[in-house]
């Protein structure tokens, strides 16, 4: 019998998996994924887009390219970047093999085994599993409807041993769906000053905002960039382009991108050439923009048609957020109630969600579930709901 | 300032990107890269082939697929496999980021830090940073004409604390260009059986043979599958269609899949599967069987070029395989030559290699130096080495 190392032990085996086959099954209604619809892919334009390359691109896209990523796309994303009023000039960008691996790479770049990594409770799983993966000991802050809980960050971070790292993704959180407010990020600069914790800023949905009005409130704090912290910004074409391309990015100050390149090149040498020209040439045609305007648009109406089911349908001690952006609703039932005991029974219904245990960084508190609307009609969101409300109301009453 | 993490010191910095700075400049001739031709990509195959795909495979391949691989190139890619003799049933297959992230997979998987890792002296460069991000202690066995000299691997597996792998590149080796020899494959296999060192075999240049009467001895040990050894078997399309697609894969026993799948989730989520969709296409059509063809071809072409430009060029004292596949030729220059030095010399005159040192576990055994001839055409061959036997013959006499 072969002997695996700590790190792997510490990661959780096939609940995930077994979700995932659960999910695709066709007789089920998914709420689970965290998939863009697969209708909404800009299929023919990346296709007619790449036919009208030339033929030395068409080769680049064959061939390895540098460690960080290809120079064209650095360029193209950094203005896509600098419109946001990132600032890509005092910073450096990579390439990741989709902002999984940007987490993955911050990860390996700050944690030694048993080192404490700040996240929200609750939090985006992948994260979970990329600090995991690093052997970090995890501690969960929790978040209300504007943020972080600040003074509960401010007790983690007076503990004397110091934390390597703070996870949070501020913008239409995952699974939470949250959107932080302006002045909690405010208090969460001035908590983190001086304290010489870098602060990992994950804006994966950011650009799928509901309501022009709440811009200003998705500026990022990488942005403003301020004094005396390390901001490591990540973010991802999976979805305003496709997580199939495996592209996503991090922003970060020229010490953490140097070791984030080496990490990179023992992990797999380059991001793929071959969609990064794809991703390249979707931004410079300007192609990005009108796509991204429009499935903002699908998601909403995806949305607002969970919305109305969940008002009809669920018992009203459940509560929830109605997103003003991103994928998620975030339900919370009474204390004590168990999600994965729910989950069954709505399977056998043919609905089928993401126990809230499964973002809690213990792995225990389950009185939370996760329903996506983003791969959904109108339709199946007003047929599956009531599934899921059924099953509520039979284990909570 | 930021305190970074144990294994990201143990990251050599940028040697290699400064070396591939200087192999990108245009008016140098580069021997460096292990880069395929760009004139020799399947281009328009590809993008027919992609074409001609129905939709729903086309929006399948902008979106996250299964961790180990998109079900339809598991299944191709068994068949490709299957015919070259390797037990696809008995094992699994793991798709993943290049076959870089295969090496990364399973380093994580096998090894903590401090653990003793064996490696062939010389050693491919990506297996080295991999086994070092995971805080590998390196222990380089020598190779000779027909592989790794056993009785040298049989002291370091006698020695008290167990080796966690052994890791070799049998076929056409990079750097060393060597093919291992039947009764080497043997004696290495009975050597490993009872001392429970996983071994993992890569075969990332197989296909690249130049003569049909070296297919026997081009059998992966995988394909035996030995009794009481855990062979990790890992491969790529780099080689046979191309590396920015960034594909590789594992073909390993269940319970170490099992493991590599949750490090993989951990690290990127999937690979990507808009090139997944382009390789299954490929292999399923047929092309890739003729293009191997084709390529096998054109190298041996290039290979041949450099045997003659050396034999015209160098001085009698240096020493190199004629390669039989693969896209490297290895010099060995008198005990005490300096590669790097020589380097500098054949900088400034306009041709660049990799210096010995660079593949050496320790990072010191420099009187040796790798030729790469798998980028140039014959006249770029004739132009360069005679650069670089002037720069030897400068420094060596």
């Amino acid at each position: 019998m072969q002997r695996f190392s700590k790190a792997v032990s510490l990661l959780r085996s096939s609940e995930i998996r077994d979700l995932m086959t659960l999910a695709s099954r066709p007789d089920i209604i998914s709420f689970a994924g965290g998939m863009p619809g697969n209708d909404l892919f800009p299929v023919q334009e990346i296709e007619e887009l790449f036919s009208n390359l030339d033929e030395k691109t068409k080769q680049a896209a064959f061939q390895y390219g540098p460690t960080p990523g290809l120079p064209s796309l650095l360029e193209s994303l950094s203005g896509f970047l600098e419109r946001k009023g990132l600032p890509v000039k005092s910073n450096r960008l990579l390439i990741t093999t989709g902002s999984q691996q940007a987490l993955s790479l911050l990860a390996k770049t700050f944690i030694d085994p048993g080192d404490r990594v700040l996240v929200e409770q609750p939090c985006f799983i992948g994260a979970l599993s990329a600090f995991r993966s690093s052997e970090a000991a995890l501690h969960g802050i929790p978040v209300d409807r504007e943020g972080l809980v600040i003074d509960l960050l401010n007790e983690e971070i007076r503990k004397k041993e110091r934390a390597r790292l703070l996870y949070i993704t501020p913008y239409f959180h995952n699974p939470a769906g949250l959107l932080y407010s302006k002045e909690r990020k405010a208090e969460l600069i001035r908590t983190l000053q001086g304290s010489n914790i870098p602060l990992i800023e994950d804006d994966a949905y950011g650009d799928l905002y509901f309501h022009e009005e709440d811009r200003e409130r998705l500026q990022p704090i990488k942005s403003i960039d301020p004094e005396d912290i390390d901001v490591c910004y990540t973010g991802s074409f999976s979805k305003i382009l496709g997580p199939g391309l495996r592209l996503g990015w991090m922003l970060v100050p020229e010490a953490i991108h140097e070791k984030c390149e080496l990490i990179k090149q023992s992990a797999d040498a380059c991001s793929p050439s071959f969609t990064q020209v794809l991703a390249d040439a979707f931004i410079r045609s300007g192609k990005i923009d009108s796509y991204i305007a429009g499935v903002r648009q699908e998601y909403k109406k995806r949305a607002s048609a969970m919305v109305a089911a969940l008002k009809e349908h669920l018992p009203s001690y459940v509560h929830y957020n109605e997103p003003r952006g991103g994928f998620y609703i975030w339900l919370t039932l009474p204390e004590g109630s168990d999600a994965t005991e729910i989950m069954k029974i709505a399977v056998k219904g043919g609905a089928v969600f993401v126990a809230g245990k499964t973002f809690d960084p213990e792995g225990k508190k389950n009185n939370t579930l996760r329903l996506s609307y983003c791969n959904n009609t109108p339709e199946q969101i007003a047929e599956g709901i009531p599934i899921i409300a059924a099953a509520i109301r039979l284990l909570c009453g």
